[in-house]
């Protein structure tokens, strides 16, 4: 394969069907931005709405949560969030963070469980080694108040080897937080729902830059967070998903007052709301909220399937040029060569990846370092062109040659 | 006693040693808000930190968390609430919602009494029935999943009678969301710890708008909003207080990666963060808690006597002028009569009072009605002057006399 020059680049940014989408950002100047899976840019529209909820707090005051409706915030967003996430609008809210909302869902699974004939002999909850942290750390707080519930924390391969009639959940992070290695969401779902358990898919690293099918993979739970691809801002308010058939019986544990079917009655009693209003908590965080709505608009018009294709060109096109240095065994591909199996970044190992990820930086190439020696690149489609990959590229190859 | 008149309290605004803070407010003209109980206005600094926040996520994106001090957030913005609470620095931490760090603190408790041969038979939950609802609620989702965990919702007049040797923790309101009532907090605190449970103080009621003390009474745990009294903006983030020597031994049960010892590690197997840090969960939404820390400049040089000396002077006014209408027995007065055991907000009940506030704020008097019949005026001593007590004195008159 002849080795693509920039020239080529220049090329594919001309008959980009997404290049539009880079002037809705507000990107700061000389900086190839390869670290939007940590930390997406400001949409114009996020600061739009912030200086308008802003107005309506300085204006209307207390009167903004109906007026405005702000208290409408967690589901108008869940209704945003449906099409990236290939769910029905009533199937998902945001609310709270990544980790609440996982401790939430699994909380109300293990709840449900113990209060069934049927299921009450299910208590073991399985996830995988070495993933994002925050699946096993929330499983096992919930595990210390729910004496009888057992984690299991395993490796990939052993995963399904794990899953049987004493399983109750599942808890899988769909694309690895290092290796962007993604799971088949759809057929992993169907193997551990033959065995008889529930799944639980965070989504934090694949939501908003490839299509998903949460509906129709018939995906019991799943959770993630608005400030990766989705670029909602620094701790965005995060989703949840329950699948529509699943949401009459299921109980909220952290059952707080805007949860409640009417908040507004400050009954003692606690009664449910209707649907997926029940996982709500505390009040929502208007100002955050309104950075994520500013960035959902973007994601209206959006194909997930363009952006999917250009997702893994701009990947694929920056393993093939930094391929001189992977022959050369100074870098090594920590990600799956084959596209298909990759999701949104780019992992290589090298032994002086805090050092290069700095003096990159330094010079306006922003990526990010993973202990021990990960250098991982997150390549959004929706802001990056093909001539930020091929200069980066000769960046890092300028660096680890030396 | 003579009734005050408008001069009166325009000599009042004069003398007033905390004039000064209103200019601090962007106040909507032709206003009277007397609702800062339930969402205190903007504040400039907000505003400013707010833009400045923007500012750094478009410029410094990733960088930013650690370049400005975001990851800081929760302990930064706890030290500036620590004069508040009248708790040493490290004793308050700033994060996710009242209700979330309502459970986090009951599931601590429980989690370690389960663990522990001293007071493994202290599992029951007492709490006040008819306060605001987010404690029971919360409490009530605990007990559902920790089976041995027994939860009561008793009056105010039986609550001492209900701790015992199996009373694990009390959870109170300090100042009643309806009636304004306040605990004695440091007599309460006194009362349960002598009967060997410990005590966990909600205070968004109170903080803000009265001295508090909360390591001086030797208070256990407590929790409270950041955007009533304290102005944090809609759903700012909220605190957690846990007394110094309390936090060795705490466990985290909503066991987030930010809690951990060493999040960027990503280990496996969780290790507490030392102190309050545990208690954070997910990723902190930095614009959020600009806000709040916008609001919270202002209390850096306040004097918290002086504030609850004019906001007592406040009510008192409101209560003395709408005397008339109490003597005919159109409204009646729903909080304390004297100044020492009310908090911040006066009520009162009428029987039209939803037709009542509605027609005030038409007219520029923000109160909030509260089911059935309840009149609520929340009285901030920052930005309200004695002149607007005086107007929104007149105007409720003039319509419940009709």
């Amino acid at each position: 394969m002849r080795m693509m020059t920039r020239e080529d680049c220049v090329r594919l940014d001309t008959s980009d069907p997404l290049a539009e989408y880079r002037s809705q950002f507000e990107l700061p100047d000389g900086v190839i931005y390869l670290d939007g899976n940590s930390l997406g840019p400001v949409t114009r529209s996020a600061r739009r709405l912030i200086n308008q909820r802003l107005g309506e707090w300085q204006q209307d005051l207390i009167a903004s949560w109906r007026r405005h409706d702000w208290l409408e915030y967690p589901a108008k967003l869940g209704a945003m969030l449906a099409p990236v996430l290939g769910a029905k609008a009533n199937e998902i809210t945001v609310v709270d963070s990544t980790s609440i909302n996982l401790f939430k869902l699994a909380a109300a699974v293990v709840a449900q469980g113990a209060e069934s004939d049927r299921d009450n002999h299910r208590r073991r909850i399985v996830t995988e080694q070495g993933n994002f942290p925050t699946v096993p750390y929330m499983l096992e707080g919930l595990a210390r108040i729910a004496h009888d519930v057992q984690l299991d924390v395993v490796p990939r391969e052993r995963l399904l080897a794990e899953v049987d009639e004493t399983t109750a959940l599942v808890v899988l992070t769909h694309a690895h937080y290092l290796s962007a290695e993604l799971f088949d969401l759809r057929e992993m779902t169907a193997a551990v729902q033959a065995r008889g358990a529930r799944i639980l898919w965070d989504l934090s690293h694949s939501a908003g830059v490839m299509p998903l099918h949460l509906s129709q993979s018939r995906v019991d739970y799943a959770v993630g967070c608005g400030y990766k691809y989705l670029n909602g801002g620094p701790g965005a308010p995060a989703y949840l998903y329950v699948r529509e058939d699943l949401q009459p019986t299921l109980p909220a544990v952290l059952s707080g007052w805007l949860g409640a079917a009417d908040p507004f009655a400050f009954a003692d009693v606690y009664t449910p709301a209707a649907g997926l209003d029940r996982f709500r908590c505390g009040t929502p965080p208007v100002l955050a909220y309104a950075a994520l709505e500013g960035a959902l608009a973007l994601y209206q018009s959006l194909n997930l399937s363009e952006a999917r294709a250009k997702s893994q060109q701009l990947s694929t096109l920056l393993i093939d040029l930094l391929q001189p240095a992977v022959s050369a065994g100074t870098l090594q591909l920590a990600s799956p060569q084959s596209a298909v199996a990759r999701g949104g970044h780019v992992s290589l190992r090298y032994p002086y990846a805090q050092r290069l990820i700095a003096e990159l930086a330094d010079e306006g190439v922003v990526g990010d370092y993973r202990p021990p020696d990960v250098l991982r690149f997150g390549l959004s489609p929706l802001y990056l062109r093909y001539v930020d990959v091929w200069d980066a590229a000769q960046r890092i190859l300028q660096k680890v040659r030396r």
